[in-house]
């Protein structure tokens, strides 16, 4: 059968999630985590590679499944191998050709900053901090300007390979900002990311909210397709997959 | 002038606030900050002494100051020289006799339980984790119990000196649990504290959670002064200092 994992991570000391050479990734530990659990090394399918540093709170990846463990009790087992900082929160049997990645209609990302003279220790893994006052408005104003169907080149990292290939049309549903005392979340939902794309988008409306730039420019910027327009590529500590959406998939609940 | 500190720290690595040999401490590695920005090394009174892995939201400590860095810039100054786990929130003056124990009228610490089958990530560090399903009710009412002023012998760790001299009365003006998706939080508010009374507070209450103990029989344990009769010390991890009361002190703000 093919079975989805939902991961938890906090993404810190990993290079990503993706597998590379010298260097620690989340599916590494999990692979190791499986073969520990189920004799073999499957081949997973994640539903994103993730930069190095950035976290995930519903994280998905598909593999095919002939073992013993019964599903519900997968992820127990499975955390029983993992480092503390990857959970497995829950297993779900899928259609057998499901891919986490191809069957994934949306991601939401949310990127968090606090706006203030001092980190919060409870959450400065997890939140890029800003000092400078920042105009909330004049962010949610940026933020707006993203929502639709662009072309997203001036979002992308130099040097991408997708950028090489003209591929760079997206489809933003939701791009907001929203404030809890001195933190801010910019929480972006899109079908698909260039490279860099929410940190290069989040470092646009950051640049807004320290009246560095002018809302109403977001458009041109995006039109112009030039990199040097947008915002500062912000740390890949504030950024966190937040839930990847996957059509007429039914959540299922434990026990 | 006499000045106080807040602090917010994540007790994990640390033997608690107070310095001991042989083991790292908040207020050691505070002194060492305050010794590379003042030049010297000051006394500092801390509210409480906080346990091995205790957290702290808002840790108050008072100490004798005379050097030349206005107290506006001291957080920054010190945070410089700080680890991350530590922060200065803000510095301000008090009354030249001001002492943050003495002065302290009452304290507040929340104990977090998660109450699932899985740890997040993003929080394990502060939260202890139960797997069996818990009684939100039965844990509201046994909290209700300890309001007032008791003899709270029966929650202090046996072989507490205080407990030997017969010091064992408190008032606990607040004691509720409150609920947020799968985190309970037990807060409680009180003039003093007993040896790890909270925590076993928070393992009394947490067994009534659990259907092994009666909510109605909380006096009765109260009056026993018997801590055989209390529930289990609950790890540190979970148990958080929020705040600190100082009647006619007014908290300052930034700029």
């Amino acid at each position: 059968m093919t079975v989805l994992l939902w991961l938890a991570y906090k993404g810190t000391r990993y290079a990503g999630f993706q597998v590379q050479p010298n260097a620690l990734t989340v599916c590494e530990v999990l692979q190791n985590a499986m073969e520990a659990v189920l004799g073999f090394r499957p081949d997973v399918k994640g539903c994103s590679r993730t930069d190095a540093g950035v976290h995930a709170r519903r994280f998905a990846l598909s593999f095919r499944y002939d073992g013993t463990v019964p599903l519900r009790r997968l992820p127990l087992a499975l955390n029983a191998h993992l480092p503390t900082d990857v959970r497995v929160m829950q297993a779900q049997q899928v259609p057998e050709d499901f891919h986490a990645r191809y069957a994934a209609h949306a991601k939401t990302y949310c990127y968090r900053i606090r706006n203030g003279a001092v980190d919060d220790p409870f959450d400065a893994e997890f939140t890029h901090r800003v000092p400078k006052p920042l105009d909330e408005q004049a962010m949610q104003r940026a933020a707006a300007g993203f929502v639709g169907t662009h072309d997203f080149l001036a979002l992308c990292a130099s040097g991408s390979s997708v950028a090489a290939h003209g591929d760079t049309v997206r489809t933003i549903t939701r791009c907001d900002v929203t404030r809890d005392g001195e933190v801010f979340t910019i929480t972006v939902t899109a079908d698909g990311y260039l490279y860099n794309m929410v940190r290069i988008l989040a470092g646009t409306i950051l640049q807004a909210g320290l009246g560095k730039l002018d809302p109403a420019q977001v458009p041109a910027i995006l039109q112009s397709r030039d990199r040097r327009r947008a915002g500062p590529t912000l740390p890949a500590n504030g950024l966190c997959l937040a839930d990847v959406q996957y059509p007429g998939l039914v959540p299922e609940t434990d026990d």
